[in-house]
């Protein structure tokens, strides 16, 4: 298998996290989000939405969206579990995933900051201050959603790292980008660091992919 | 079980639809977004992302999120499935349901047209261009990923409606409130049309809800 990636992409950095675990290796071809690469007529043709992450199988087929690609993972390679056993759990771990997958990436990635930028004029600290604007929001609503419930334990469900971590970590990587204050969000900080703690997550942040730059 | 939606919520039209094509039936809340009430501390408590849908369980328990929901209906009630049976197909599906979800939909809700009209001054004609830039963007994405592509078939996946076709139709629903030009898609515009002739999709558009608004 082929990972498509870009070491700074949350949605790649979700992929690379969940190979990990897998223990799955795959080789990695790289485009470069800032010099516009996921728009040239090859990858195009690759993957039409010409966006990162892209997984391309032995057979030539190609899977995105890194949501769909990690559940994809998961049922071809069931261990370790990345969703819990029982619906309920399944339902709240893909829920928390989709905080950030849904409310915050999405509105504070590239491409949404550039038109920002340039149809509303604003400069670097004005685009800081809408991407600070929706990751605070989200990450309002992360931390309630798992701060004092029950389900939630050394993870963000239970004690084993779920999609839910899979799609948090990232975003607190560009949260420190954007220098959110963190301290608003003590459980998501707790979460973070114990994810940190494992190999797994820590081979797949951005400066230590082969594409990484200062 | 008891839904808490809203008739324009595009989120809580993709669980109506799969409530509907489960024949399962719910009790049905309302909460009005424009009037806030998502914010009321009631309403926190119960969903402290103060979104909607949110899908009370008999048990008391919450679900949010609403992909998470419709895999949560989809595992406890398997027939019709809303996923395709091979984990390729369910990648397919997954992805193109994200497209809406994740792509366009987040990017052009209320909360965020909210801040585009005050933050940067746009009067209903910028923010409506804003809506219509998102959603272009989002469907030739769509389109792009599903035209021509052999395992697109009567629907976004084949000849049942899944996941996809449930994530699309409602963003068709808000497409048609910004006068986006549809031509441009003809496959989304195909698909679309086959979901509405299916009763499922039918009664769950907005303006057959109770709590509907001219």
């Amino acid at each position: 298998m082929k990972l498509y990636g870009y070491f700074r992409s949350s949605a790649a950095f979700r992929v690379r996290i969940a190979l990990n675990l897998k223990g799955i290796s795959v080789d990695h071809a790289f485009r470069h989000l800032r010099k516009g690469e996921q728009s040239t007529p090859d990858y195009a043709r690759l993957n039409p939405q010409k966006l990162v992450p892209a997984l391309q199988l032995d057979n030539g087929e190609v899977l995105t969206q890194s949501l769909a690609i990690v559940e994809y993972l998961n049922e071809i390679a069931p261990e370790p579990p990345l969703l819990p056993a029982d619906p309920v759990g399944r339902a709240r771990a893909r829920a928390l995933a989709l905080i950030p997958a849904c409310e915050i990436h999405p509105i504070q990635n590239l491409r949404v900051l550039g038109y920002v930028r340039e149809k509303y004029g604003q400069d670097e600290a004005g685009v800081a201050a809408w991407a600070r604007h929706w990751i605070g929001t989200g990450f309002e609503a992360y931390e309630s959603s798992v701060a004092g419930h029950s389900a939630t334990g050394m993870f963000s469900h239970g004690d084993r790292p779920t999609l839910a971590d899979i799609a948090l970590v990232p975003q607190v990587f560009n949260a420190a980008r954007f220098q959110v204050d963190m301290t608003r969000y003590p459980t998501i900080r707790r979460i973070h660091e114990a994810c940190m703690k494992l190999r797994a997550f820590d081979l797949a942040q951005p400066s230590k992919q082969p594409d990484a730059e200062p």
